[in-house]
């Protein structure tokens, strides 16, 4: 694929002015207070080419809660731990249904369609609580890493709310539980799934932190590898077909980058060996992702006609 | 309906005799430790017709764990608590599924489809959770003072046993939560719900608790009306269609008498004005009923050409 | 059950007096044009004691398209010719769901509910077809006998029409074939199928016809054992638990007969020994029964508190 | 992605000995006869690189039965006469269930997931019928002019025997038609399915008749666009998420490529600007697709370590 010069900036403040009333359209999430108190008006997008270079416009540099997103990390760090075992117990096909739903759990006995419905990261919060030994601690640390920036936190009253609220999870993960795909506490898998939703993050974090999905498993600051390039690719091939819970098709169809997003408004995407880009705009469509966020993307493979298609 | 007169001894001992072998064939109940320790040769059965008889054979005065048939009970006292306002909250729709199926819950949107499944029971719960200061107190004595036995146990054993492994229920009452159909807290309706299935119960106990079910509401040793004549009817009306999981259909086509049954191996049936009855077999069929009890209670409408058709 | 002296006459005077105002609130349906023209302001009863008594008031010597109903006959058919063998490719569990979804037939590999719900009255049919020569003219001539009336015809516009839109019932009936639970064409099934519903009839009729089942099985006018006493019962056990679709549990619980619906506005009831029943109103609930028919039967069995419980 | 020099016909030799032992595990499709009668021991594939060079080994020259391949050829067919106004009649996203599954299209109100499961592709054989005059004189031109191969044939002994047995497609045909999704006759909808379905093709023919897809929607043969360049990647795009049935997930971890397989044992992908491919071995696996040829498949971006990803 040629990797032609693009003037980013241009084009990232073209993108957000266009998508601007898109972002009074959307539904901002309201199921937890912290949620429902952020302003519609956010939009904030930034890209990082392999190349080095950072591209900000907008909102970019204000953290949010990343929720979804961080199922990213945790599938990596699962992973590093249990290698391709992992899927003996999730799947990784597109679950083709709400991003909640229980009925496929029940048909297909306890195993999640894949890691990024809520049962699937579920699942994969109970590998990490067993290979371990600080898991919050570890998440923490590597997300710090990977974002090359030590001051990301995790927002305790929005892992509260969650906790006082998330009687679906709940549901879901004792359903696991009795089809005997949890080793764990309940009550330990959620207390560690609803932290990690918690975490806060900015575009520019976000985006900064995929860049070893985009690099071969590399990671840019560290030179680390933190996945081998197989495995990279395979984690980019479950954000491509499940990353967008129940739009995934239609995402791949308009947008065509691999890419994971969360109901606090924002999205991670990517193109391997090209870019990574992050954008946030808290108004979901009715799939639960971002309205304006979806479209901001599509006009960036749009406008630099570049996707993995 | 004309009464003969029947020989019931000698019927019952028959009935007996002609379902032993099926005592065998059955499963019994193995997910918790209580209920796999049961000896399948146990059978009992017992009659009390509304002429004031009382006919026994068999292990008609062990007391076993009653689990679902405990439900009666519960819906019994939520009526007397809400009366027909309890529609708002659970159906009375046969489920046509499995018993403790999550799926019809996230079709209906957490209405139970009917109170004798296990998500309707756990609403059941809720509702006499909010109306009795003292639930487990007020329980327990309802029971003893239908079935005139003061004697009447829960096993806390076994109440304790289900709470430990009972995720599917907690999975249950966590999906009801979300849907806002519970008011008090998850673990406050499990924690009742679990007692009630602990009731341990003989034959003559629980065909003499059902006593007010055939007798148009009026407990016969108390003289209480325990339901209206009207409500006593509807309560027949529900057992008919859903009090024997997902087999309602083949049970009434096969038995014709509405009936309650429970993991536990127990069944109480009646027919109004005219008899109660209750059998115990541990052994189950693939739908979760007692196999040989359920072929007793066959051969009794067959025998005495007694059912409600 | 006692048997006391009703004065029908007035009681079902009181009846189609109090319903009057529900007649206008139903839908009727208008699937095929000549059900949509019907007027809603009809509205007829019949009612017809084993004693022999005969007392209609209203619209009662109206034929109108029974529909649905004619799957009793069905049955009684299909029973005579196979008996219970029947059972090995129809349930007999209430369908939990809209009475023509594919979905239970699906995961239930081909093998339909129950022989009330569209699938099963396909099965139902293709039996019939295979076990009588002349099968349609089988069935006009049992029905016609069962009602006493030589004069009851099929309206074969109707018919025609059904067959001209019925797409729901074609996908079913080349579903059915596909899990080999059709033995002869589809189209042939197809075309009894449509005739059969298209038979007209008054509540006169519907109610006479019926009169076999409310007397063990014998036909009152030839005195011939229509079906045995057991099937009878049978047949009445699954009138009662899927009848009037997924209506089933709400019917028994208010009205407390077996009965037959169909899209008509028709309804047949009967309590065995006692009595039949038929009302017509066009005019339907949102699950596809009469809506001031049901009313009408419920307060049937209120006014004379006769019912099976 | 660089373009290295490869040693195509090294390598697709080496899969050829590595996924031999594979072709005896798979399961021919049987339920037409001129399926089951294919040697499971056929294995053929070739490679067309968009710098013009061809490499075939083994049986790349037999032709076969393309099946759901040809739902690509009917797609283009169909964006070319209504372009991108099909998705109001046809989704895009994974269908998440079995290829031919009632379930979801009744959910999701006649609506099919996307073109490439069953009820999908009788939707667009549906405008195709109302778009071209000549539909099936129009697809076999069409196809033979994009494989530059003017002796393609269909089969019409399958295509026949596929109408004898096409039961589930006929009620997948006639649901649609119940929720007016279809223009035309239930049966001249199923006959151009049926046709299309027939066609027969070697793996030289199929990877030829890609290449406009691997080349911004040009053909090089006739240098005609037959899509656009942003047509070409949606096609590609539904051929990832949704092309190998309800492995798409699996195969997009494995392979990273957009495919597209039909049970006659043939799999058809490509590269985007770089390369397409055609296997073949009759074995499937359990998701239907071809199981040698999704292992050859793997092999053969392992290998080269190309993949869209």
């Amino acid at each position: 694929m040629p990797k032609p010069f693009f003037d980013y900036s241009r084009i990232l403040t073209q993108i957000a002015v266009e998508v601007r009333p898109l972002c009074d359209q959307g539904r901002v999430a309201d199921y937890i207070p912290m949620l429902a108190a952020i302003p519609k008006s956010r939009f904030g997008i930034a890209v990082y080419t392999n190349a080095g270079k950072q591209y900000v416009v907008g909102d970019a540099e204000i953290a949010f809660s990343i929720q979804s997103i961080s199922k990213v990390y945790g599938l990596t760090l699962a992973l590093q731990a249990v290698g391709e075992s992992l899927w003996e117990r999730v799947g990784r096909e597109p679950s083709g249904n709400a991003f909640n739903s229980l009925v496929q759990l029940e048909y297909e006995k306890g195993i999640p369609r894949n890691p990024f419905i809520n049962a699937g990261a579920l699942v994969v919060a109970d590998i990490i609580l067993s290979h371990y030994s600080n898991p919050k601690e570890t998440l923490l640390a590597f997300v710090r890493a990977r974002a090359n920036n030590p001051y990301i936190q995790v927002d305790s009253a929005v892992a509260q709310s969650e906790k006082d609220t998330g009687f679906r999870n709940a549901a879901l993960a004792n359903f696991l539980k009795s089809f005997k795909n949890l080793d764990n506490e309940v009550s330990a898998v959620l207390d560690f799934y609803f932290y990690q939703c918690a975490i806060a993050m900015t575009c520019i974090d976000l985006a900064k932190s995929f860049r070893f999905l985009a690099n071969a498993g590399i990671c840019p600051w560290t030179n680390e590898a933190i996945l081998t390039p197989s495995l990279t690719k395979r984690v980019n091939a479950i954000m491509l077909t499940s990353g967008t819970y129940d739009a995934a098709g239609d995402f791949v169809y308009r947008v065509g980058m691999p890419a994971k997003s969360g109901v606090g408004g924002g999205i991670v995407a990517l193109i391997p060996n090209v870019l990574t880009t992050a954008v946030w705009s808290p108004g979901l469509n009715e799939k639960g992702n971002s309205l304006a966020g979806t479209m901001a993307l599509e006009l960036l493979t749009t406008k630099t006609r570049m996707s993995i298609f």
